[in-house]
């Protein structure tokens, strides 16, 4: 399927959901939409937002009644922490009563939401579109007869896949193996890049497995068991299983005391900003990486397979390069006939401004493999290459392999993405934000440092010397944002964040600001 | 939350699904039932079935209308394979048309279902309670408010935890880690063993990491990411990704060319069958496998954090050890200071007449840890011992940390066991099928050989000869059967499976064996 995404920042609308935006959005909700937060004036900031909203039910800002948590929630949470984990609890959520951006709590606390789940909720708690998708026979029936996809895939698994997640497939990927989470994702791939590296090799598909192979695998032990390895990047992330954790570099608490494989990294860029008043240095320090990079991949003790690679290191503090930088790189990997697997599980779904991030790079040859997960709701990976799929059955496979309830709620996600043309609303609403940004910046010296994401949509982030504190206080001023890497205050709005919810965050920011100056 | 299921056969009724059983049943179902199968009458074998069928609207027998696949479902399965790989392809389903035991394709044909989605249907197709809970707002919440459970877990996490997942929990477990499937429930609980293990060594949980741990870990390298091992058994299977495969050792195709860390695996008895002619070697062969147990995890040279079990060896070839067996196990993993790790993501939730298939061993120390998939719907796993809680936050985490939708559905899942009593179920109609098999090995020598899972519900397998053969012959008689190991059927009928399917399923095989005798 080609994609309909590429190449392109308007989207055709789709009939699927045939009825005039606002009006049928408010009807679809009338059922379940919560009580609208007591009205906090929306101050603007710089120029006015004027768009209008896609969702008029949603609150009209931010409504804080108690400290967080309240004391209905730390009751909640004291119960909860019996049974279950309560140490990295951020805030006990009500979901009843969240819609659109704004997320609320037991006490009545209703905050705009721009870490949206981890970047992970795409179109808005309570998403009328969503719901009516959830509510039809075709969910139902995914809900509840779940089927083993490799043996026994439901007789519409084609089109579900070819209307939904292949409809948005990056350039030069036509095929899927879908999976449960980013983790398995990228493990999945891995696994498709050893065989791949092995089977060419053992000298092509055709070349049976020998005995040795066959016995040594039993024990763990190569040859059948091969030392290959999966180069990553240093301050990257792709997730805390066994595998993945062992190209995960983004922090020592994610990885101290689990077994690793002895797998290699190298130098991610660390860009000086503003970027065009480093431009040299930048330029420099991006070709200092790429000579590691090719040192080590080529060189390494254990054969390297494939390289991952983010986009945008996002859990390891919001790291960017440039498109050079991506171009280099793909053109190294071409060389060293290594496989390049570019990791979209933060950057997909429309978040930089494109579908893709990797969408900015123009490369000549696209990635081998681009994992997704987190806004799709689904996860798996998507290749193009033919030699990617296994030699014989059974080789990539469980029992599972994804879930086509989330499948079903990823295209109902693409269709609310094209309806509402929200590619285009966070390059938009992203530029708007950036500047506003950088104006306070300007007006508070030292508290938005480093800002990065200039033409990535809303995918922005600065560094903050207080960061915990700025974390914490905004909570206080009715704004749930997170934190990436070591100082870094990353935003992740979802895709309906509009203009008029950047006037919102940026007076809150100002405010915070100005207290902290 | 103590097991409602411990310790007892017989179920408490709830009134949660205060309806009576038969009525309610068939009014919930009228909406989605498909049509009824062109009845082919059941044919009753050894002594008649008389208990009155679960879901009346259910087909009476299996119906075949073409070869399998038929005309409409090669079709498409060629226009599916352009996107997603098929070759693992068993058979493509019409779910729509399928209820519960009975499995439906495209052109028609209608088969008793007793591989149940390699093991992992509990309560049959279309299950009318199941599906009133998937049209629950709350399952509509679930869906698309998805959260990140360990930062902003919903208001009614508790309890969905307490009223569902925990309600079963194995006795000794209190507590739950929830995941995805059974290869992160696996692998999470294995970074739980680590942890442990490195904080046992280390001192206990208030002495901090070094700065050679912190720094060390970042390259993948002891101290900081340790020489650790799990030890497993040849022939079991826990999983598909880098952790889990390491542990896995039931199939080279599962292993090959994907790099596996150095653990260690040791020999799980080899039983000789019937039983009751072989008991002087069986016991022999289990002391010979818990002295090489025991050798093996006090002398490997990458230290051993936990052992991981199936107790029935499910993937590998329905491998069957005896309670001694595991209760020797846990003695020497208690000397040893190894933690036990149960793997039920295949035995668990009542197929072997307990909830839980280790109920059988009656332990005198629970395990440390138990994982579950497959029939929950959702996975995880359980533990009772705090300090398997890792010292810090952030340790354990990843964003859904498992999925709520799943979680409301497992808890639907045990609504309906306990309603309908599935539990005793399993053991009253696995006797009774046990007995046929067991009766048609004596008419046919030489085809149902090493009979096993005696006292085991349904969970029931035999050797064939020509064992492929005779699971593809079986599509042909109505019947959807799956292999497992070199040349075992095994036997994975839904809970719901009752005497009268008992009695279509042995006449069918009854005929197989008479052709192929």
């Amino acid at each position: 399927m080609a994609s309909l995404f590429r190449n392109t920042a308007r989207l055709r609308p789709l009939t699927r959901i045939a009825v005039p935006r606002h009006v049928a959005v408010r009807s679809l909700a009338s059922a379940s939409t919560p009580k609208q937060a007591t009205a906090a004036a929306a101050i603007q900031y710089d120029e006015p937002a004027s768009e209008a909203p896609f969702f008029e039910q949603e609150p009209a800002g931010p409504s804080i009644a108690t400290a967080i948590p309240g004391p209905k929630s730390k009751d909640a949470i004291t119960h909860l922490n019996k049974v279950f984990d309560t140490r990295s609890l951020n805030m006990l959520a009500d979901y009843k009563q969240s819609f659109g951006n704004y997320i609320a709590d037991l006490d009545g606390n209703i905050l705009l939401d721009v870490y949206a789940q981890i970047a992970s909720i795409p179109v808005g708690y309570n998403n009328p579109a969503l719901q009516l998708v959830s509510r039809s026979d075709e969910m139902i029936s995914a809900i509840i007869n779940r089927p083993a996809l490799g043996n026994f895939p439901q007789s519409d698994w084609s089109d579900i896949l070819e209307s939904g997640i292949l409809r948005v497939a990056p350039a030069g990927c036509n095929q899927v193996f879908t999976a449960m989470a980013g983790s398995d994702a990228n493990e999945t791939a891995y696994k498709a890049a050893f065989m791949w590296k092995a089977q060419t090799e053992r000298g092509g598909p055709e070349v049976d497995f020998t005995q040795d192979e066959m016995s040594s695998t039993m024990n763990n032990l190569a040859p059948g068991s091969p030392n290959f390895s999966i180069m990553s990047f240093k301050t990257g992330f792709h997730g805390r299983l066994f595998g993945s954790l062992s190209t995960t570099r983004s922090k020592a608490i994610h990885k101290l005391d689990i077994p690793a494989f002895d797998w290699p990294s190298c130098s991610f860029p660390m860009l000086k900003y503003p970027l065009h008043e480093h431009e040299v240095e930048n330029a420099a320090e991006e070709k200092r990486c790429l000579e590691e990079a090719e040192h080590v991949m080529s060189t390494y003790h254990n054969p390297v397979a494939a390289v991952v690679i983010e986009p945008i290191q996002s859990e390891g503090g919001d790291n960017h390069a440039s498109p050079a930088f991506f171009q280099g790189l793909r053109e190294i990997t071409k060389k060293h006939n290594v496989l390049l697997i570019v990791d979209e599980v933060q950057t997909g779904v429309g978040a930089t401004g494109k579908f893709w991030a990797h969408e900015h790079w123009n490369l000549s040859t696209p990635p081998d493999m681009v994992t997704f997960s987190k806004k799709a709701q689904t996860a798996g990976y998507y290749f193009g290459n033919p030699a990617l799929r296994p030699n014989k059955p059974y080789r990539q496979f469980n029992t599972w392999m994804g879930d086509p309830a989330r499948a079903i709620l990823f295209r109902a996600i693409i269709n609310e993405i094209e309806r509402l043309n929200l590619v285009e609303n966070t390059a938009v609403t992203g530029d708007y934000l950036y500047n506003g940004l950088e104006q306070l910046g300007q007006k508070y010296p030292g508290q938005f440092n480093n800002l990065r994401g200039k033409g990535q949509g809303t995918f922005i982030a600065f560094d903050h010397p207080k960061r915990d504190e700025f974390l914490l206080r905004a909570k206080t001023m009715g704004i749930n944002i997170g934190g990436s890497g070591a100082s870094a205050v990353r935003l992740r709005p979802m895709l309906i964040f509009q203009k008029h919810h950047a006037d919102i965050l940026l007076d809150r920011l100002r405010k915070m600001a100005a207290d902290l100056a």
